[in-house]
């Protein structure tokens, strides 16, 4: 089966591009959709490709970008970052969450968006958050990725007034293995206000945080 | 154990007051509480009271409201709704989901927040979601409440631009009985940039609302 | 143990004959049982069998189809279609879904039906499916396959009146993996009068399918 | 919230009209909603009504009917049975079905279809199964339920060649609480081609034997 | 049955008593077990016993304590309060878990702990917390109770150095209902060295304290 | 519907009659179902009955018992006990499990079987159990009964050659709720050779237990 | 760690040898502790022991036997058949059932019992069975194994009168994965008197029946 | 991203320094943070770390210490081991608990204190536990590791006074698989005052022990 069935007209109608979800096609299908995009699109955005993926892929487009944590590739030229000042930020609990922080990072720079990244702020040592308030209250926007336990959102969301998405992160092991434990605790958190992704989607985060950002164009 | 420790700067450092669970709290507890809320605060917001707690409490403080279908009670004088133009539709697949469409509405009512609801527009009928697109295209802000299978959020996120908050509803029997089977579609949904919340949690969904609204307000 | 119990009788009984299910047979077992099926058929249906044993079991026998995306393997030769025109409709969400999909194309493909197949009509794209409504029509029978949240079958149900056979799909990851957030959000599905079948069973929905285009045989 | 949307083209779009979900309406929701089919039907099927919201109802509109098991409810004449012959087969395991079975039977009355009850046929004495084959074959289509193990599908299925729609039912205790036990054991059935509804879903499996009825009139 | 076997070496063998669960034991069995142990001992602990329970049984006994929100009941006259100061602190992360706090509290005194408890230092408003480091630290064990997602147990770990026996606590609705997502949360804590009892379970962390606080008694 | 398919040849097939399965019918149908039983049996077992439906049932049969903690109801004549020492040893935890053990002991008692209940022998204070060694070494077959977290056949299994059935039960609170964590506790056993039964199902246990006293019969 | 705890006095106490799991063990464990079992046995049983490992210990010890599908491997003479018709039918569903129906038939040869394996008498052609039914009442014991949804024992328990040991195996996918949908099924079966071992535990069922077959040497 | 947020404090505030969480670290990463750690420590503690790893970084550090089964890697001297008499006892079912009770013991030797570990003294063969008793009771602190059913804790909890930490064990197949049988069935113990860790937490048993070791340096 070689017919696709593009949805060309999803930027005119919500803003941004259908993308391409790398995991579950193979090589063939994967050129082929490109192929397609590039009809229309002058860059496109594929997610969760594994690596020896893109070692053939990388050699069938030009202007590609791979990030190895989170297997986000990008081809074509990505936009001018629209401001100077960070519009997004991106917090995690540990370096272990960083495949679904760079996930988020990356699909804003393929949107022009510029974020910054804060590792290592996790719940078990408040004060590495505390110290960075200044920094964090300038963007606009927070996502904070966390596995385990997942305490880091609510910790945020009792301390900063921006809108906030949760994304648990499937790092852990016996009850956090998968990142339920993590995802119920976000949905669960008292700090309310707080919007959840489901596991691991960084993708899903950044596309929530330019829906938000995109609020006063109309 | 009488002492209490409310959190009075929360609005100062996060733009919103604490409020007051009040499922799982007796009258006296209750009672007490909202005593100490009102020293500091004109206002309180109680959410998912049951209504024979309300009949007693209803006695015990003037300028009272409260919603059957929700369990939300306001104390207090409402503020002016701050624009003539809603800023944050309220879509729903069905009238069964009222109460947690209700959630929502009032919590932005207290917060002074202008919304509209859109009840029966779910995703068995498409076309009554697609006729009315011109109108539920000028909100800023959609919360998206299903319970069932809770397709509802998937069909809207392809449709619209806007940030998009999907609410779960514990709405159905069998595998939908709790809210769960929702909450997961939510979670999973193709529509992307969709963020989701707790089950029945039409508060948090209001107040991630409050949030976005206000980022400009920086 | 190398004696089997092969239900000869089935196809009188119930209209279809055995079929080999692949993916936890070891090969000296497929041949036996291949043989087996072979002494009183001419032909024979394996399903989810694994390329690697594909590559063995091809050089022993004739008249070999195999399928690589769903793992189904014809052997002998298939019937002719019955009519010219299509009698079922396959529709699924998106290219990720092509391995359930093909198992029940080729499984119709094996018991003489026509069908065809309608790829990346899925829920967060609507007009896809819409602009398709009059070919959509002309089926008699439709099977719909959905991974990630599963919100298809509930669109169609709601547009379409044929008999409708959801297929969840093990597509997605976080809460979609394995495909349970898809079977139960078909399962709990507003659009009523929607049947489901186990996850990934593309076979058993042709069979279904074949039922009911035989109910008017007797 | 008194403004409603009823899906009115549904019985013209797929052949059926839209039906009212009992259990988790309260009173003046469901008269408003009633009223307002009326308008444009003659008749209003109610699934799953608590018995004290019938004795209100009862006395607020003319030719109602009730079933106790089941909570159906029905108001206005019902169409005659279009054949003499039964058209579906409705079996179960035992006589605390009851409530499932006559939910499929009396929705079936309301849309003129003929259908036979065989209850106490459970897969424990499998006799008494097989002495009334003669008699089951004469259906286009059987509605199985089971509640318990679920196994009665299974057994049918592998007996009979008519379409097969398996209804889980959630009596039962430990493990089999709330069905999905028997849920489970229908999804993973070997008697392939089977289809399976929800838990307890009557409604729905006889809303899909009118579908498979239907198959024809095109 | 009336006879029993009490264990009544039970705290010459491990230092403390056996004592009676309330919850799934009848008047009739609980006045028979209760006349057993005060055979042999001049006081009992009743845990998790319905308020209607009590009323009854306080008419059997002499020296009854009941408290309300644990459902936790004793009999006989409490031991002297053995030191001072405070041995445990038993922090919770909000009003609703005073009854899980109280079920420790009292068992405390039951066992002649002396116990202080600290309600509201929730994780979403941490400075509620770090105010009262200084006091907090003066105890040699602390008891961490709370619902919904569960975090306080991280933050508390992160900060203090003794011994940390988190309790979840079953308040909170859908993904948080019964407790699970708080016990998941802090059985997956980044704070290392927390441990964990079962949802509810105030009495078993008191034990625990009270088998710590005893380690210098060999 | 009062037509009822008695399996009246179930004794003669494997060795004991059908029973009634009470609390999930009204009464009306157990009525005809006791009826339509007693016409070809003398007696009539009736399992998990709640005592409202016994109050009205003993007055319309003769020679009614009834087990309020187990619900168990017999109407006819029981048969004389087969053996003067007892053959089955029914041994429980704790008093809470009684409801259990009294299904068991009465259902042995319907089929003429003696047994001997072990009360309070749980695994907490092992001692108690085997103080009891060469008493319950005399029976043929052990029931063990356990909620919570069910250790107690592990223990047995470990101390005794008999055939052992594990009934879990549930008793418990937090993760022991409904039994789970029992069955899962009895399920993984290292003490091979236990075999378990349904979550509460004593009636299972004791016909168990009856198909293997009975296997020199043959 | 090279020192263990062999439970040399387990024969004497409950009739059969400690045997030891093979699947999380290394091979130099292994060494260990069958040597150490050796000391005071002449022959040792290891289960679920993989391939690989077999090819090693397999030069370490003398008279080894391995089936390949249970990966059970006996070190040491088996005993004489005690019987010359066989004491336990093993039935099982279909062929992909083998690796526990071998592994219940060699823990049987391994403790001197005779069995006779009948495969592919699944529960969806039911006359496969009933054609054997007097073979099968020759047995003492019947160990049904059964994937998918399990059904197969609730058949045979409904006809056949002697002690049933019932074995979920982990065949199938979809909800059927791993094994819990027929491990559900069969603990919640309408066919009562029925035990459950875990699932694929075919060793455990052996000694299950072992225990059985011994009630009467005491 | 190569900056780190080592939290340096750690050990100052609580007692123990921040160690490094292995598996789901790259080797990049892992190095950066190990000489992050050493700048201002003398020696770090990886856990769950991959052998090929390892293999990697012993090359990279001086005095480095690896524990196959546990996977704890150990860079830098250890600490002189502070008592004479070992102060934990480190009790497990069976060998296969190996890797948790060695990531408990190697733990407490990098923070210096003396453990004893006593390997196969599970719930299945009481006597191998009694008979060590005197032994075990001079230990200040019982850490208890199982697998399977997790029954061991409850035993020792009914048999010793010492603070006893129970940590679920990943062995097991069924509904054993990954542990959460035995970590529900060691919170749901009848044996009060346990607490629990995460499945395969030996590393967070090590440090709960070491918080309680140092209750009396206050």
């Amino acid at each position: 089966m070689s017919n696709f069935n593009i949805d060309h007209q999803r930027e005119g109608r919500i803003g941004f591009p259908e993308i391409v979800f790398g995991a579950s096609k193979d090589i063939n299908t994967l050129k082929n959709i490109i192929n397609h995009v590039l009809e229309k699109n002058s860059k496109v955005l594929i997610t969760k490709l594994q690596p020896e993926k893109y070692e053939i892929l990388k050699n069938e487009f030009r202007d590609t970008f791979y990030d190895l944590p989170s297997g986000i590739m990008i081809i074509g030229k990505l936009p001018t970052i629209r401001k100077k000042k960070e519009e997004v930020g991106i917090l995690s609990g540990g370096t272990s969450d960083e495949f679904v922080v760079n996930e988020a990072f990356y699909t804003l720079s393929f949107l022009g968006i510029k974020a910054k990244r804060y590792i290592d702020v996790g719940a078990a040592g408040v004060h590495r958050l505390t110290e960075k308030t200044e920094q964090i209250k300038t963007a606009k926007v927070l996502i904070v990725c966390a596995g385990f336990e997942g305490a880091l959102p609510t910790v945020v969301g009792g301390l900063f007034p921006q809108p906030i998405i949760a994304v648990p992160v499937s790092v852990g092991y016996g009850v956090a293995k998968g990142g339920k434990a993590a995802l119920n605790a976000m949905l669960s958190s008292c700090a309310n206000g707080l919007t959840v992704t489901n596991i691991d989607n960084g993708y899903g985060a950044a596309i929530a945080a330019y829906r938000i950002l995109n609020i006063n164009k109309k």
